[in-house]
């Protein structure tokens, strides 16, 4: 008899899922909701996705060509497969090194920048007392709250839709003709029970993560945060990929129901950690990149995969919060943020919110470093903005580098080099698994200062400390004792050659945004840092290989989830949302494809 | 082995459904969307949903004792099921006769009354050129719609819903940069290519019928119309099961998609018969009695279906056309007019804006009769109207008489009596195949008039015609040998004694009007006549017995389906919204349950 399925064990996470004989372990991942890094979407060539079978057998098809070339002979000998390529046969248990696994990264909740939100509400809560309904007064429940809000609050003329209106004749009975009425401009979208508090949501949805802020909207008090790994990862690592998958039929639901199911997670998970019911969710704000915030929103992406690179809609959109399947009230609504342009989103508004340098109170930078990193200018008594996106890449966030992996558990986060020798700082102090982008950032500035690269970023045979290894030159940075993985961790030439292009992605970046508003570096009163990677980065390292700008130290700014929080700012008023959609529109985007210095640039900023 | 499933043919419409043996064949009926009778939900007590099985053998359940009960036995003999008892064991063939069968019965459409939609309109069509996307233009597509509204039209402010934006960038691809945009107060609903026009559909939601309007919103015409049964007549003919139902465990779920699936398919439907394209549906407007309006859009019915009987809402609602299932432009919309009570809905409404009862020019009564007979009295002069709701039963619509049917192919629609003899008219002229409401109601008149019956109702024995029958007394109209079931077609005393209690719900409720305001029966200038039951009723037979006041006949309006023109003059026009809102707010609702003189009155108006 044929099995009908197979169960697939993902270890040390402890996820089960049932799949079909012949699913990919990348399949079953994607199935089980196990973020498994795919850089390449499943194509077999970044060799991410890499797990490790416990036991060797035929419950996986055998390694393949693809994991032959990809994988070295000890690492195919110990069981480590292609997630992508190994196929399912029957009950399988994997385990999952740190460095595919996407869980248990560090993630940068918290903005360092706190304004109360102010101005006008978003939503009104209003507490009433209506007449019971009786046969002398059969006017319906809806009625009786419409008549009350005008007669003692002079609302008038205010709507609700039937979503709105399907608690009403229940909670209106069980609290003696009392309820709590959310109003929200000229609609009602629900009601709470007399004492309950509205709730509102707030989140950033980047391309490798989720960041979301619970909030009580009586208070403005800030009842949980937590983050999650974009679900999406596992549908390929960059925007490009996810923008692929998307053309595929079915493949733009399959992104978005990816992500509204995160966000539904989270929204139960907040709720429970603060204690509050869920379903008292009455608004939500999200930003994003523009890809992210249109795979959300199911809008379509052909436009943004191909030039000119345009948004189907930058105005902020605004969609029922039931529509993305959160837990909310009944027609709470979700608000997502202005964008710019194809590359340059609502997190780059809300982060320019956030920061301030929408004020024109001092000459300054905003860098937001990602796989993109979104870079404006803003200009002491200017109201014009100037904004680009440079295709860094995302060899800061670890990928493309031979030992790369997050900021989790055991990445080296800091690295000092002496005499050929390196001292290296682990995220939690836990023996080495691999490297993060401010240790990799760390290392090249050093290997750099201590002579063992030279300016074109080629390692020096015979400088203290280069050895020959399995890819050519390479440097060690922790022997295979000390590590976790019981292998060494060295950078070869490919790893500096990719810091090298992020850095000089930026760095030129920053040049043209100087050049193309005619301002000079002395100018900048201010380089504000926001996002985890500019949190947790050597400023000194990043200025000493030339990714930022020569300035005192004093001048820079880490600010942490900037984005994150402006969109808490933006949750709740309408006086936010409207000076971040003038933000939006004082934005002069600049191309870098079309600008004519752009190469030139780019070619020296390649050198350290 | 055993069969898995069983497949059922209905005929003679031809509809096929598979089901688990066991089902019955109201729940195949169900299925398959076939409009079988069942007043009483599926309890096996009103004997309405018969059906006669093709041929006899182990495909279903042997006759139970409820069949026996409520079957005769040259019934049973013949085949003759009630589908609610009767359960699939296997392949089986069913015949539905025209009495047990909605399908092909008479539905009024075309109201009597034509006046163009006035005013503010709801929707506004504005086609559009916008400059091209370029690398050096990178807005976003909606953005340069928007800013070429605020341009070339001073629309400043208008937002889009992601539903509204996802076909716009292949559109403005495909269109050369132009569009029909369809702008709804701030928002924006949809895209058009650039020639199309917006559509928009009208439909009046009864219990028993849904007729239905597609009107090209550009011009104003109505470009078809058509009727179907209500889909859930098979969950029960009255409102009161189908409340009862919604109070099921998915019950309400279940009511309300019968109901998006028929609208689906009429406006499928129409947009065929006018050779327009369904997906441009713009608008939409719904009127119907405040259950059907609540089933429809799954607002809470709980407190409607128990004293003191109040709507959730009676506010006009709107929801989007995508969320009831229906073709539609992406984020059309969804108007259901205001309702007054529980038991007066925005078909009423929608009957007095139709027939200009608000203009207080005449002092006029207006009946809508069904299975709940709603009318209003307005006064010459007085902005107030005063409107009750009365419990006239399903009687003129066939139901609870014995050989009652609707008015389908073979229902005898008149009947004189002369000498014990009657002579009659079918509809279609086909041989009788059971007698419908307005047949009913000239019978009784003329049983009345030839003294076969006393004003309590009583027939009379000896009585020429008058005979003993299978249930007592019986008047013969149609023999045997000239009906088209082979038996003969009689009223016996039940017959009678529910239409004299239809009747005198309906001349009390006129009665009470009356004294309630005060109005002599002589300042009436006028009774409206609405509905297809009123559209077709002898005024003189209903004025003989008394359901009509004693008026000359020229005071009398027959206007058909005034409900769906009401419904079709506020699709497009803001400003007749407002005024169906109107006249909504200066109703004064009476309830009858609790008026002092009520049973006085109903007892009086038995009297024939």
């Amino acid at each position: 008899m044929p099995t009908l399925c197979a169960t697939v064990d993902f270890e040390p996470i402890g996820k089960r899922v049932q799949v079909e004989p012949g699913a990919t372990l990348l399949e079953a991942a994607r199935l089980a909701g196990v973020p498994l890094t795919s850089d390449c979407g499943g194509a077999g060539t970044c060799g991410q996705c890499r797990v490790v079978a416990r036991e060797a057998g035929p419950a996986l098809s055998p390694p393949n060509a693809t994991e032959q070339a990809r994988l070295a002979a000890d690492e195919l000998a110990a069981g480590c497969r292609l997630a992508c390529q190994a196929r399912v046969l029957g009950d399988v248990k994997v385990d999952l090194p740190p460095s595919s696994l996407r869980v248990g990264q560090r993630l940068q909740l918290e903005g360092g920048i706190r304004t109360a939100p102010a101005g006008e509400a978003v939503l009104r809560a209003i507490a009433l007392t209506v007449p019971p309904a009786t046969l002398a007064d059969p006017r319906g429940d809806l009625d009786r709250v419409l008549d009350t809000l005008a007669a003692e609050h002079g609302l008038a003329g205010l709507r609700a839709a039937p979503a709105a209106v399907r608690t009403l004749p229940a909670l209106l009975r069980a609290h003696t003709w009392q309820a709590t009425v959310l109003v929200r401009g000229s609609e009602i979208i629900g009601f709470l029970p007399p004492t309950a508090h509205p709730l509102g949501l707030a989140v950033d949805l980047g391309t490798t993560k989720v960041a979301a802020y619970l909030v009580d909207l009586a208070t403005g008090q800030t009842l949980a945060a937590d983050g999650r790994p974009n679900p999406q990862i596992g549908y390929g690592e960059d925007v490009i990929s996810r923008l692929a998958y998307a053309a595929r039929p079915g493949g733009a639901r399959e992104l978005a129901q990816a992500v509204h199911h995160t966000l539904a997670e989270l929204v139960a998970t907040l709720a429970a950690q603060a204690g509050v019911d869920a379903a008292h969710l009455a608004e939500a704000c999200i930003v994003g990149n523009t890809a992210m915030t249109h795979l959300l929103l199911e809008l379509p992406t052909a436009q943004l995969a191909a030039a000119p690179y345009v948004p189907a809609a930058a105005a902020p959109q605004e969609v029922r919060c039931a529509d993305l399947g959160l837990p909310a009230l009944g027609d709470a609504r979700l608000y997502v943020g202005p964008c710019v342009a194809g590359f340059v989103g609502a997190d780059h508004v809300a982060m320019i919110l956030s920061a301030g340098l929408d004020r024109a109170e001092r000459t300054a930078l905003g860098i937001d470093i990602g796989t993109n990193t979104e870079i404006v200018l803003a200009r002491r008594g200017q109201a014009r903005l100037a904004s680009l996106s440079c295709a860094s890449g995302p060899a800061f966030e670890g990928a493309h580098i031979r030992a790369g992996m997050r900021a989790a558990l055991g990445a080296i986060e800091r690295v000092e080099i002496d005499k050929g020798c390196a001292r290296v700082q682990t995220v939690g102090g836990a023996p080495a698994a691999g490297i993060c982008g401010s240790g990799i950032l760390d290392a090249v500035a050093e290997l750099r200062r201590a002579g063992a690269i030279n300016a074109r970023g080629r390692l020096q045979p015979g400088a203290a400390g280069v050895r020959a290894g399995r890819d050519g030159l390479e440097f060690l940075l922790v022997p295979a004792g000390e590590t976790a993985t019981g292998s060494d961790i060295s950078l070869c030439q490919h790893d500096i050659d990719e810091i090298q292009m992020a850095k000089g992605a930026i760095q030129a970046g920053i040049a043209v945004l100087l050049e193309a508003t005619g301002t000079r570096l002395e100018e900048l009163d201010e380089v504000v840092l926001a996002g985890a990677f500019g949190c947790y980065l050597n400023i000194e390292s990043a200025v000493a290989i030339g990714m930022l700008p020569r300035l005192p130290l004093s001048r820079f700014r880490q600010v942490g989830n900037a984005a994150g929080d402006g969109a808490r700012q933006m949750l709740a008023s309408h006086t936010t949302r409207a000076r971040a959609a003038e933000i939006a529109r004082r934005i002069d985007y600049i191309e870098l494809t079309i600008y004519p210095g752009f190469r030139r640039h780019y070619a020296q900023a390649l050198l350290l």
